[in-house]
């Protein structure tokens, strides 16, 4: 059986999804109690890496286990009781053999909350950028000016960090907001796919418009330049949820309800 | 100086409130932290002694430092980087020397968070007591009906856990409600004073009357027999928050804005 599968983590005590070699990881943990659940060895496939920090709230793969009988619907609860407390899988289906959760994803959303407070908040801690400079109404203004700008198929370069290995920068973005919930600041992006980091320098890059470190006048530069020294920081991974990842029929998860914000 | 001050705090890690040798205590924490802010020892006072695990969105206390000179404005941001990432201060004000937390407080509110899914959320995980036995609409009418022969004046002796030396058992509960959002069941009591686990045997027993093991017509002769006996089970401590202390002018904090549900 082969299923198609929704997880959900906090990734604060991870160093990413992606199995290494004496590390925690999220995929290790998954490995280990899909094969206990299952009574045989399994293969996961994540749709993406998130980071060592980056939680998600539905987080798609694959579990494939050629001999298992266990029938998807009764795959979370069977796998449940051999999984760490930061760790649940809530969903499952029957998919076929050809699926493959990263080369059949049409897009992703991604979420990103920052808490705009002059004292942390506890409940919170790991679960936001605690940033005490006050944004206010100006810096509203200009991070939806700055985001605006990169709404459409550009060349992110600027918006990747070292490390990764693909050639094709090219990224469409379809949406790409930020709204305010009390003390909260909540970023939503959605495009095709995502560069190393491209979230979380995005972020940053805005919350420094924000802040004056930079203008939104900049950002058509910015892009331009293709060099990640021209865009601004990048934001720290604490905030970043993979929030959804997109699909078409028959591949696409049926009748799941939304998630809210974390 | 005398501050008057609220504080915030996610009780996993701590052994409850109180001082106590050799464990890690919120007041401890704050204490420590106080005096290194405000360069002196002080002496903490609390509103109530919250159990272990037990969290709180709005702890009221005083901190009492003779030779303080820190504006009470500025307290919040002077502890900050004296406290552990599980407590914030974020609220202080100057009070008089005869105030007392306790003794002055009119009244607390209480908040209990369960979660009724299949599997769990890892991301409420130690922020709810996660039942997986379906509560139901039948399951709400139940608790409702419960709750209500609890509003008023009564004595909950039958609602309170060994362990407490106070002799007047008799409380007047103002609010005692039960709303769903989502998955989440929501419990909020409003008392003018609370008994030794009150809240958590509350909760643990409507929720016996939610999966039919108790009945709400048994509900007054719980309350008449007195006895922790007749009550049902106690709801970890895992999904209760001290929401909010009252007080009467010129007690009374001004101008906070009412914190979300954690």
């Amino acid at each position: 059986m082969k299923y198609f599968a929704l997880a959900r983590y906090v990734g604060t005590a991870f160093s990413g999804f992606q199995v290494q070699p004496g590390r925690r990881t999220v995929q290790g943990e998954l490995c280990r109690a899909a094969a206990a659940a299952l009574g045989a060895p399994v293969q996961i496939t994540g749709c993406s890496r998130t980071d060592a920090g980056v939680h998600a709230d539905a987080f798609a793969m694959t579990v494939d286990c050629p001999g298992a009988t266990v029938p998807p619907d009764r795959l979370p609860m069977a796998i449940a009781r051999f999984l760490p407390d930061d760790i649940s899988l809530f969903y499952a289906k029957e998919c076929d053999d050809s699926f493959h959760p990263r080369y059949h994803a049409l897009g992703k959303e991604y979420r990103y909350r920052l808490l705009n407070t002059p004292v942390r908040d506890p409940f919170l801690w790991h679960r936001v950028w605690h940033l005490p400079q006050p944004i206010g109404a100006g810096g509203l203004a200009r991070m939806r000016q700055g985001a605006a700008a990169l709404l459409g198929q550009h060349d992110f370069s600027s918006f990747m960090a070292a490390g990764s290995d693909v050639a094709d920068h090219v990224r469409t973005v379809t949406q790409l907001t930020v709204d305010t919930v009390g003390d909260e600041w909540r970023f939503t992006v959605r495009a095709d796919g995502f560069l190393y980091n491209m979230v979380r320098i995005i972020v940053g890059t805005l919350v420094d418009m924000a802040l004056g470190r930079m203008t939104p006048e900049d950002m058509p530069g910015i892009l331009a330049r293709c060099d990640r020294d021209a865009a601004g920081m990048t934001a720290p991974a604490d905030g970043l949820y993979l929030h959804r990842v997109f699909y078409a029929a028959p591949f696409a998860p049926d009748g799941l309800p939304e998630a809210g914000w974390r």
